[in-house]
């Protein structure tokens, strides 16, 4: 079938039904061979295939507005709404985000990139329509693991409440990133065996209409379940059990790595590039090795198990001391901030991304308790994840202003491992800590085992007049600036702060009696993050303060050496900088 | 009784059967007598109170650890627990907090005043427990409204998959701070109407264990309850259907405003003290007369309608553009989101407090998006709420470093209503505004209409050398310490910031040509603030600044006078600090 007809939802409406099987082995085709060349979201794509041919098959989008959860199954939904070429043609496959974006189409309706929102933003956008008396259907697509989030809950409660058309599409992959979690399993489990009939039913519940469809790859099926309930006047849940991966036996036999994957082999599904171990690798290493002596130690990973490295074989290995309690990062910090109350040591490893979903929790549940609980935050800083809705600059500015919260940014390897050693062995402050991903090079310098003296500065160097503060992943970057400044003439001294979040008040004061400048870098956004802390302390000493990271703005699949160099985190912009003021 | 007698659990214990109703009606009285001299929480504890004394009859606290979600019903647990006499001698009704405090007990484990997280942290306490093989039981309260947050499901999710000892008493009051709402109360009703035995059970749908207690306030029906759950090996959920403010007339009778209340007459149920209309009045009149021409306008509360100032008549006025979807402040947000982006003005009333329980939201789903939604901010500052878990010092740090979205703060009642105005009139940014709580006093400069020009702040007056950013509320104390520096010789330049997170570069850069010294109030904590901010910007030009606000720390039932004064946020502190600096 020539795909390049489906220029739109009205084109698909139009294919004869006899072809919509092949139609969806070839939008499987050619959404593999873009997956495999760019990489991507690879189950979830796969498995909901056929759900979102019939979506456009009987909704009118846009009029009609379909909304992902995550985004990251919206692949499909690309090729049938006009963003064909994307898939098709090489030299255009970077011209399309990996979610939903309004801007590329008006079939999208929101940027989403984070998990359990859907049904709340279908809730709205249903609620405005029927102020303004206009008529569609609002239709939300979750699961994926999606559902576990309680903000979901939060969505569906209130649909439930509100009446009126919605439609949220269960997708029930029985997955979520890795093996799904929760006790509400059980019930889907039953409503599956039951082909959608058992009564103990967590959506009506909530008192939503209910529609189970057990062949939920099945396009025909499909698109008569969705005819059912087009235009309904109330809210309905569409339970869809979907296979993730379908279609793709490498997908299927081996969920959790291909939920996403670098570019591939597509027919023998090897990776094309080799990735030697890694700090995650080490990390859980390390952790499994601290286990065998401390029984107490718990690892969390809120869906993610590679964040802490924790792969199935090490997920083993860990037993009851490791805990996925599903999709739920406000959980998992407040579930942490108890298990050290009760006298465990956790562990929770976070993408800086995803920290932001608990503020509250690490304000009220940890830190006003000061529970030693540890978060290691992850795919942190300006090259780590680069899409809108996974950037990981606001972790400083969102967590290092809560008191009794450490925050710790790391030199070097070495040093995140110590920080991570004296986090799991104090026990009077919850503690964060940046993961250092920049590779295991040796520090340049020497290495604390103990950092209780919160928000003690190490000076790397005495200098005068100029004082260069590298805050974690940019120390290295400091001590460059340093090293072609002493060329000019400079002695510039250098200091790793180590604190994000907790001043060094003295060691401010006493460079005020020699020092004209201050220099801080930071691998973040500027605002509310730790060089503004420095500006208030230093400024009040009459210092002259240039604070670099990057603007408060979101930036959106930017490449992290432009975004370096138009934030003038470079040696020549910062050098020069620093020239001209001093 | 003498509840003088009553040191402890074990005492309680010792008290012959038949004297429980006895002693029940005896802390009723003494804890409605404390409450009505003092305020408090008035309905949430009285309904609680049989069950308490149950908890405590069969458990054995502090062994067995009870957790109360939002810990506003513990005061009967406070009497029973070593503390009575903070409810029987008035010269120490204020020696005990209003909620859980373990600096007061060893019977209480966290600090705990938000809703929604009793779950997760006996799921924490409890896997902490079977980690260091220790045998005792873990036992969460939820209730009152606090199941609607989606925190509750993600707690009650994993506890159904932990397993192990855990037991959650649901108390079911059939409120919330106001009515109830959600899907979900459909299905509750028929489990009290079917007396547990309704198929359809949402805890049965979570994995979990079920007993439903019909008689909630019998104290001899609830001790046979607990008794059966007493060293269960696995999560149940106890559903107790108890009457909010029981045994006290004038609380069952209306019971939402007497959820918590200021002081009042026992006997006659009237205030000691009168309170006039307020800007929470006057804000809910000026929303409905707009909403008279504009039906796409919708205000909406989780679960504090009074912050709006919507009270039952005027909810009624405002009809279906008035929506209270319960505890759930994350699905607020995407909500509103989501209800601008189809065209509607959504307008969220919440407390500083709350907003917290946001981050994400105001990130991903609205900001990002850059949807118009409008957040009113209410006890917002230093002299707001004063219990540690309650206080409105953090929304500045935590929401004014988002990008796109614009934080507003009033100088003046007048500018709070024409920057709502405004926000509600733009469709091109998210808006926060903090509301004005200090009186109607009139504006002393003009008052602009359009606040479109992002960071642009307002010169009240253009003198020298010294210039005074006194944010919002802050800026009478600005005009007041520029009057006083004016009588020393000095000419400071006054300014009214508005923005908080978005930085006025030019005027900066402007007065750094010839004034020395900057000086930043403002209404909360200094940290990731607007001071910081400002010292960013102006030391770059090496101007001197003073950054002046609430230190980094939680503060617990402070004196907000005392506060500012330990801050050094008087006329005298900061006149004296400026001419010890110019």
């Amino acid at each position: 079938m020539n795909l390049r007809e489906i220029t739109g939802p009205e084109a698909l409406k139009k294919v004869p039904a006899e072809q919509l099987n092949e139609l969806c082995d070839d939008l499987r085709q050619a959404m593999l061979t873009r997956t495999a060349a760019h990489g991507g979201h690879v189950g979830p794509n796969l498995g909901f295939l056929e759900a979102t041919v019939a979506l456009h098959r009987v909704f009118n989008s846009p009029v009609d507005k379909i909304i992902f959860d995550v985004s990251h199954q919206a692949y499909p939904h690309k090729m049938l709404t006009g963003r064909m070429e994307a898939y098709l043609d090489e030299d255009k496959y970077d011209s399309i985000s990996g979610y939903s974006e309004p801007s590329e189409s008006p079939h999208d309706h929101f940027v989403i990139g984070h998990t359990s929102t859907s049904v709340s933003l279908a809730c709205g956008l249903a609620k405005a329509r029927d102020l303004k008396g206009e008529k569609y259907n609002v239709i939300a697509v979750i699961g994926d693991g999606s559902l576990t989030g309680g903000m979901a809950f939060e969505g569906l409660n209130n649909l439930g409440e509100q009446g009126g058309n919605a439609i949220v599409i269960f997708n029930d992959n029985q997955m979520s990133i890795a093996e799904n979690h929760g006790g509400f399993l059980g019930s889907l489990q039953k409503l599956r065996e039951t082909k959608g009939a058992d009564p103990c039913n967590f959506f009506k519940a909530l008192g939503l209409d209910y529609l189970y469809v057990d062949e939920g790859n099945d396009v025909h099926k499909l698109i008569a379940a969705f005819e059912q309930v087009k235009d309904i006047d109330h809210p309905v849940v569409v339970h869809v059990n979907t296979e993730k991966g379908h279609g793709y036996k490498y997908a299927t036999e081996n969920k959790e790595p291909w939920h996403w994957s670098m570019p591939w082999n597509l027919e023998t599904g090897k990776m094309l590039q080799e990735f030697g171990e890694s700090v995650h690798d080490r990390t859980a290493e390390w952790l499994l090795k601290r286990m065998e002596t401390d029984g107490t130690l718990c690892v969390i990973n809120a869906a993610v198990p590679i964040f802490g490295g924790f792969t199935k074989p090490r997920r083993a290995r860990a037993g009851k001391q490791f805990v996925d309690p599903g999709i739920c990062e406000e959980h998992a910090v407040a579930f942490s901030s108890a298990l050290a109350k009760g006298g465990a040591r956790p562990v929770w490893f976070v993408a800086s991304t995803f920290l932001q979903r608990t503020y509250d929790q690490l304000s009220h549940d940890l830190a006003v308790n000061s529970n030693p609980a540890v978060i290691v935050v992850c795919a942190n800083g300006l090259s780590a994840m680069n899409d809108v809705t996974h950037i990981g600059f606001f972790d400083i500015p969102m967590a290092s202003n809560i008191p009794n919260l450490v925050f710790l940014c790391p030199s070097s390897e070495a040093e995140y491992f110590a920080m991570l050693d004296w986090a799991l062995t104090q026990r009077a402050r919850p503690v964060v800590i940046r993961m250092w991903e920049r590779g295991n090079t040796p520090a340049t310098i020497p290495v604390a085992t103990d950092y209780a003296d919160i928000g003690k500065f190490q000076v790397a160097h005495r200098g005068k007049k100029v004082a260069l503060f590298g805050l974690g992943a940019f120390f290295p970057l400091a001590q460059e600036v340093a090293a072609k400044l002493r060329k000019k003439g400079l002695d510039p001294t250098v200091v790793n702060p180590r604190y994000a979040g907790d001043m060094d008040e003295a060691l401010i004061a006493d460079l005020a009696n020699d020092h004209e400048l201050v220099v801080t870098l930071e691998d973040g956004v500027i605002a509310g993050g730790f060089g503004e802390k420095v500006a208030r302390v230093a400024a009040a000493h009459g210092l002259k303060v240039l604070v670099k990271g990057a603007p408060k703005k979101f930036e959106d699949r930017f490449d992290p050496k432009d975004l370096l160099t138009r934030a003038g985190l470079t040696v020549e912009k910062i050098s020069a900088d620093v020239l001209a003021h001093a």
